[in-house]
């Protein structure tokens, strides 16, 4: 049986992602070349549908942006239209929305919906799907950390970025036999500092899984001036904590009742080794500059078979599923199944062993 | 029991490949960190074992190399120490000079070998297996051409820099509304073509695989020019070839009784494009640059796991095998399987359905 | 006084070169944004004025073109309006077209014109000058070969690329114990082997203004040879020829009666060192990724200085200049003075001796 | 009459930046190939000359560094033997320890010394200077505010970094219709947030040199807001100030008597447009990564000439002289000229007019 869908719209939900292009990119060039079908793309996320920003896709606007950071069709990471913020004589309360965004998927005749985005994201997806809407995701994370697929788009454009720097500040270090510190991101999954750390052969990996004794750092970091390395490496998650505790990482504004983030593990961990060995320490925390720019190869594969396989699965009649990728073969699982469900870097993971055997330090 | 090896030796043999110095630092961490093994690194491949050059590698060698491209130790993609050329009364001729070869490794007393190499040197170890030396094979080839591996160390950095050669030349063809040609290498598989060139947006991709028929490919390229683009991007293998035919490639020197190759299926290509269509076309030949320099992330950490599963492997009491990755995981096969046997695209690869119904052509 | 200028034309003609986007935004956000012009954008080059393909910038057309390269506007590097092909009775043939370029300039209420090319482009330009058109030129050529400017954009980015192929290619001929020769453009000029050359630290750079002896480049590679340094790298100028003599590089095809170019000094090089030294020896020909991609830093900052300088130029009443730099300064020349006037590597140019003192051969 | 130089010393002081290697391969090269003298290197900066830890430089200690980050002898950036600190009788003091280096100096019979720092390490030079060591001394700052020299080596390199990661962050910034600051390295100059934020595109540049008025940063913030532009790219200064005004950057930690410094001036301008326009912003800081790693083609050349004209210099007998370049001609200073004087950008430096003629706002 013919699929009956004519017309699918496409959104791009969380924050900045290496690749999101390239999934557009296939997605809408499968619709139009493949299938006759046309794309509407919803502007910002599910903001978009609330406020009715639609636009028609042609092969035009898909034309050129396989190597172009950030979403062509822009993002949000906010927007619930369960719990939408209007404007109501005077001042600001939340209501629930859905209706208008179903009226606007009615208007515009879209048939199903591609959605690419994180946790959030596929939350508020799924509250489509029970609308009736059929909901076809592709994940979207940097920090790798999804159950259910073995790798994510992004990922690997952050570890090159991470990796890019680690190699980096190595110079620096072996020059003046001081311990470099980059903290990189992950939220509470230490994939990205375990990959770009053996990549770039880091001394020292911190991981949100594996909890750190500052002591065994101070340790490893002596351990290795007494052998004539004059100079560590620390890659550490941003999400690494020490044992039995919480970083402190807040500061106390005079002029503010609240307390402002203003440094991370990094800075703490750093002026923890610096008081303990009497080693000059430094630290650079890599931001944002992780989640933006060309995808890498790797990412640029991986977000056009995640894009033409959504696509395809909606012709096939996949109904609520979400793209993974299990090994090397690209598959689909329900998409309500990867909620709030965080894939964490085992402590018996091979690479981790790899790591230790070749003198690698986890804290622990 | 415990293993009784002691000391361990390790060779690179073949052509270039990025993440030789990952595989060789990998391994003679592992064996001196972990194991309290000694490592002799033999210098050129089988000509080392020959010529009895060999050094003890300590930890300093193989610190900052992981970045590195090229191998410390030095290749050769010739010797055969069963036929190898000795002078001999005046003349050269060919001997087996393995028993010269045994002795070395007797002197030195080294217990096993870590080879490191392609199809030919894998063969030579196999030579040296039936002499009782136990031989741990890590796979080489930045063609990715390997029966038994899903992916090979090497491949991923090829893939990258005829990437970032296919996006430079899109901006030219762009703004000159020409075919532009990027031939990338492979010998008899697509691989390195298929990857790049759908990483890249290629519009047209020719592998060996599937001999191309150059009216398909003027047709493809003068159908974009009527739907309004005026340039094309055509990533070829090195390989590829014509339906039913050879590439005419070599030039008759009226000063040398021997043809020279000067030309590749590229340039052929082109000229043919030129004298069908009128469309201007040019050729770029990547060449060597693909297999040197700096590894990206996943070929440090593909490398890097090999070594680190060469070594482990020997210790838990393999006997000739060869390190292979399959799905995600690192597994080992026999040495001798994979003489003689290529792995080539299949015509029904996923990566390739994808790049047809994104619009891709192959030229059939 | 101020200018009666209202609305400018720009095009770009010439080869593809990094940095032509950044001209064109800087031109059009100086037009726009400081002196309420209008700008029209001409499509291809002067091809573009001809057929009166013309279109309106606004800001929004030249937002992010900053790192992209190629050029917006097209280019074409063949049309001059006084020699163009137009079909006529069923054939072609020349005619100049100048009158139908001043009606479609009249028409567009065009008041002066930015040009950004070439040699070939600037002859153009300077023709519409004696036809009372004012134009201001912006100098273009990645061979940074221009008389009356010490640089261009484009060299920049044209020597990075050279320079990470010379750093990749280094690590495949160390390995191999082979000499490798890197054949970069330039035309008749050496500046990008030289600079790309002693970047990298090639051990013998050819130039097309010093003719060399095969001879003293073989001795340079055993030279080394003997100094236990198994490998040379070659970065050789396209122009480069032998003392005496020119490169012999056509072939004849056996199937057309025209010679065929399909290799190039560094093949012809190549040949020689192997018959004559016996040393394996690779070439890698870079084309055309030389011109296309993303400019580096100092191309962006050039290109955005010479745009903005001839916007500025016009509006004080320059006539027919042409934007050049001078030491670190931005200053202008007359348009028809650079005509036919090539600027190259003086054989004392400080940068030579440089090269000469730390061991660097060129051939001579 | 030829130069009574048979030995020189060669060290590098203060802190890590792109380009050393490439001084150090140029100074001995040259010494070695041209001049035969010999070269001892002495390690970790004047800290070296006081302990005696020197060893003579081959041509072999000196290949393959061209590319390579960071300083081969180490660096110190505290060391003065003016004032070093000695232990004595169980606790430590300063002393003048010049007399050991003088005596370490003359048993290595080293008749000059080519000293590759900055105003701290030319400071000591010059100390040496008048105990009569002729020292030839290669400015080194990636921050380009030297008095002086119209460049120096390492600043090209930061330049790149810096733009890279703007170039990342703007894809982000984009997507997300955010404002995002990057705060780059420069001390009390400004060049750095200069050319890489023209290089970038940045839309707010904040340097040192002009004290910024938060409402005027708001308010183009918000301006770009109403004309559709949904994103702001800040690049700005670490030196940058308000006007009138410090930035207060400290926290006090409760453990700790002592403020600590977690954040800088990015993180505090984010929370004032926070603030007062309600548009989200972020800040990341890029730090060391701007001082590591290989450096630019650009840097390469100029740090190759540097050491050049300083052992050139040395043998024509120039005495106490600062290599620097002006214009694109490399010449010398009196070593003493440039202590304390440090090279701003001047409010009226023509590229802030480019920048300020196409729509960038400094704050003022």
């Amino acid at each position: 049986m013919p699929s009956s869908i004519k017309r699918i719209g496409i959104l791009t939900g969380g924050g900045d992602c290496p690749g999101l292009n390239a999934v557009i990119r296939a997605v809408t060039k499968t619709a139009l070349h493949r299938h006759g079908l046309e794309v509407m793309g919803i502007e910002d996320g599910f903001q978009g549908l609330v406020q009715n920003r639609l636009r028609q896709l042609h092969n035009e606007d898909v034309s050129n942006i396989l190597t172009l950071g950030g979403t062509i069709l822009g993002t949000n990471n906010k927007c619930d239209p369960r719990n939408y913020v209007v404007a109501r004589n005077g001042h600001t309360e939340k209501a629930d929305v859905t209706d208008r965004c179903m009226e606007h998927l009615a208007h515009h005749q879209i048939d199903a919906l591609v959605v690419i985005g994180g946790d959030g994201t596929m939350s508020v997806a799924s509250h489509f799907v029970r609308q009736g809407i059929n909901c076809i995701g592709v994940p979207k994370t940097i920090d790798n950390d999804l159950e259910g697929t073995d790798v994510t788009f992004g990922f690997a454009t952050a570890c090159m970025i991470a990796s890019e720097a680690l190699d980096r500040i190595h110079t620096t270090a072996a020059s003046h036999h001081r311990a470099m510190i980059v903290e990189v991101m992950g939220r509470n999954a230490g994939w990205l500092a375990l990959q770009s750390g053996v990549a770039s052969g880091a001394d020292i990996i911190l991981l949100p899984e594996i909890p750190y004794d500052i002591h065994k750092i101070c340790q490893a970091v002596t351990d290795r001036s007494r052998h004539g390395k004059r100079f560590s490496i620390i890659c550490v998650s941003e999400g690494a904590k020490p044992v039995g505790g919480k970083v402190v990482v807040d500061r106390v504004d005079p002029n503010s009742p609240d307390p402002i983030r203003l440094g991370g593990v990094g800075k703490v961990i750093a002026t923890q080794i610096e008081e303990l060995t009497g080693i000059e320490t430094r630290t650079t925390v890599l931001g944002h500059v992780q989640r933006g720019g060309t995808p890498v190869v790797e990412d640029r594969i991986l977000a056009t078979q995640f894009g033409h396989a959504a696509l395809d699965g909606l012709m096939r009649g996949l109904q609520s599923r979400l793209i993974v990728m299990k090994g090397r073969t690209v598959s689909d699982i329900d998409l309500l199944d990867v909620a709030d469900k965080q894939r964490l870097v085992k402590l018996d993971h091979p690479l981790m062993q790899v790591a230790r055997d070749l003198g690698t330090t986890f804290g622990d």
